[in-house]
């Protein structure tokens, strides 16, 4: 690529914030960088300069088609020693595109290790306070009327680094990994609820999962008659094993925790049960010394993808900052971008679907000039809910509560174009 | 699950049209199956009777994750022998479900294998009646500004057999399993045509892949203006080589052969090439001895997944009917539905959210009395098209000519359950 060229239609540009952010429709025509230059490329099928992919038949058709050997992303593990198939595994979201997260790369929370669950004998057990107790088995509940939705998944600890003292250095998928998003499929809880016919003293559902950890969680039942979900599948083929096989509890919009994966038990509760997992974990601590329970919901939230820590800068001019958005409350209303630490901001455009309680993908042009600059992001939901600065966050909580983190990250540039993680 | 019990609320039934077809919003308490009983399932993480998965712990975290051995779909492989790399790989629609396809699982057609291509190498050319040629790597692309799309693609040869003279017995995935839907992200392709600076008199656009059959398709420029994409990402991750890895065109709404897989070159011409892909292959036949050229939209179309061919009903009882629906000219505004044959018919409810260009999910509640029944589906696109009869689509095209078929297909059930492909 001897002949590279920059061509740049500085006349299009309108600066609408500072450092060097430009209105997120001065897309088409942006002319970032093209490679000028013949030397290769025009040969035809039988000419030898043509490329060797065209001089031989290729390989085969696929009964499952598999990655490019070059594009092998994988996701972070990050175990809890010694036990292997406990802890997480993060969705390397900068590497990612779009905001469907493919089933091999959907982030993983594990208590005690991912069973292997045969759906022939699995079932789905509904009691407590109810007028018939049921059991399901999976053949029983694809009998079921079903429904798709697009929904992301957070873990209330994603992104809980943000409580530390200093800034992690680390990828954006590392640090907020913990949130993946794909199209479910399932039977609505609430159909399930009308069958076995919830009593009028009840309050809350306990879920319990067939896994080592029988991992159990309290569910409001507001929560589980308004668009809770029995999910069977996962962007179209049955969930994997690491997302709940045979079935998993799904909760729109709220902490990943409670969508209770290898679910065998609802109980049908007055009060709720108040186990572990609501008490020791999966509970806020408030920097007054006191704690919220049950804070279900994920708040409205943002993060820049590109540019961010691992993905340097290889030199000034134009470039697309790129990041997703999302909210536990409903859509994404906007997303707002700053490159000066949070002087100015201006508003990014919101790519492809904006639905709700899912990812959104959200993009603005940016000239970065060659000196420092300090990015952040800025969400706001359908409610109105604004995304908290660090510094609002960490008052309210104090440092070292990492759930529920929807603080605003930033991202530091600097004149080599090395990306670092700032409390800004 | 000795005390299985059948709890049908009859008194909630809204029948709407003959053969069953209950009103598409009679979901909530619907009541298909439920299995009563509590032989077991109610054991403690730590009680013997408890299943085996609570009392180990299990399997380790995932780079990558895999699916569970006995929910292994995969696609039904159709090689055009003796090259096992030509043919096509059909997407098992009828075993999936929702609207977006798998990344392993969509659908291939290749015409002479799938080269492997090093993205470090691979160039994109575009020339021809353009102000200044260039030439784009990987790593170029990557630069420019991206747009994210749920999108379908359908062969143009998808369903051909309905213009059999005899209905082929299949599953609905190998008769119509030549689509397939996914979250693609890209490049405009306008961004790069502005970019070279189209030609007053350009009209074409000669697209040509870098396999070994050197793909060639002429496009409109007018539609690579519009909203073509070079894609780069499916479902967030890179491109599969099966897909066209590292980069192809994506004509949303256009026979799928013409969005050129491993894409090195754009040649914007004024004529089209009349290349042997749009002459001897995808020119539509006409009963009258004419042929069509270029007949690139795909058009409004149906298909019932369940019940269909290979999946039986075991015995009479409610089910939900259920299919996908799409349309090259934009949304799907509604799905009607007849159990009998054609002479009635009810609308299905959408599912999901109903995106532009991409796979809709319809869904109806049906009551089989156990006696034969004819379902049939029609699809309405947000244009007023109508998906034609069988009869009228063989009547413009006549028998054996097999592209473009977006005829409804229609599926009997005799009395035993028995699923099987007719024309009605």
């Amino acid at each position: 690529m001897e002949n590279e060229t920059v061509t740049v239609n500085r006349e299009r540009e309108e600066h609408v914030a500072g450092g060097g952010l430009l209105h997120r429709r001065a897309f088409l025509g942006m002319s970032a960088v093209a490679a000028g230059g013949l030397a290769s490329g025009l040969g035809a099928a039988t000419d030898p300069r043509s490329p060797v992919s065209m001089r031989e038949p290729g390989g085969a058709l696929s009964g499952y088609g598999t990655r490019a050997p070059s594009a092998e992303i994988i996701q972070r593990i990050v175990p809890e020693l010694p036990f292997p198939g406990t802890g997480s595994s993060r969705t390397p979201l900068q590497l990612l595109e779009g905001t469907i997260t493919p089933n091999g790369l959907h982030f993983e929370r594990h208590h005690n290790g991912v069973p292997a669950i045969d759906p022939a004998t699995h079932e789905l057990l509904i009691h407590g306070l109810v007028r018939q107790p049921l059991l399901f088995r999976y053949d029983d509940l694809l009998r079921y009327p079903r429904e798709n939705r697009i929904l992301f998944i957070e873990c209330s600890g994603n992104s809980g680094t943000i409580a530390a003292a200093a800034p992690v250095q680390a990828s954006a998928g590392q640090l907020n990994g913990l949130v993946s998003c794909a199209e479910w499929t399932g039977v609505r809880l609430g159909t399930l609820l009308d069958e076995v016919g919830v009593d009028l003293d009840a309050r809350w559902v306990q879920a319990e999962g067939a896994d080592a950890a029988g991992m159990t969680r309290s569910i409001p039942l507001s929560i589980c008659l308004d668009d809770a979900m029995i999910a069977l599948f996962q962007n179209g083929e049955p969930l994997r094993p690491e997302q709940g096989f045979p079935m998993r509890l799904l909760l729109p919009g709220i902490e990943g925790n409670a969508s209770v994966k290898w679910l065998r038990r609802l109980k049908v509760i007055a009060t709720p049960a108040l186990s572990r997992e609501e008490t020791s974990k999966y509970s806020d601590l408030l920097a007054d010394g006191r704690a919220e329970l049950f804070s279900l919901r994920m708040g409205v939230k943002s993060i820049i993808l590109f540019p961010s820590f691992g993905l340097d800068l290889p030199g000034p001019g134009r470039r697309e900052i790129s990041g997703l958005a999302w909210s536990g409350h409903g859509r994404i209303r906007k997303v707002e971008v700053s490159a000066d630490g949070g002087t100015t901001w201006a508003e990014a455009a919101l790519g492809g679907s904006v639905l709700p309680k899912a990812l959104t993908r959200f993009r603005i042009p940016w000239r970065w000039d060659g000196g420092p600059a300090t990015l952040l992001s800025r969400a706001v939901d359908d409610t109105g809910a604004v995304q908290p600065r660090r510094k609002e966050w960490v008052a309210k909580y104090g440092i070292g509560q990492g759930y529920h983190s929807n603080a605003i990250q930033s991202w530091r540039i600097d004149e080599s174009g090395h990306v670092s993680h700032v409390y800004a």
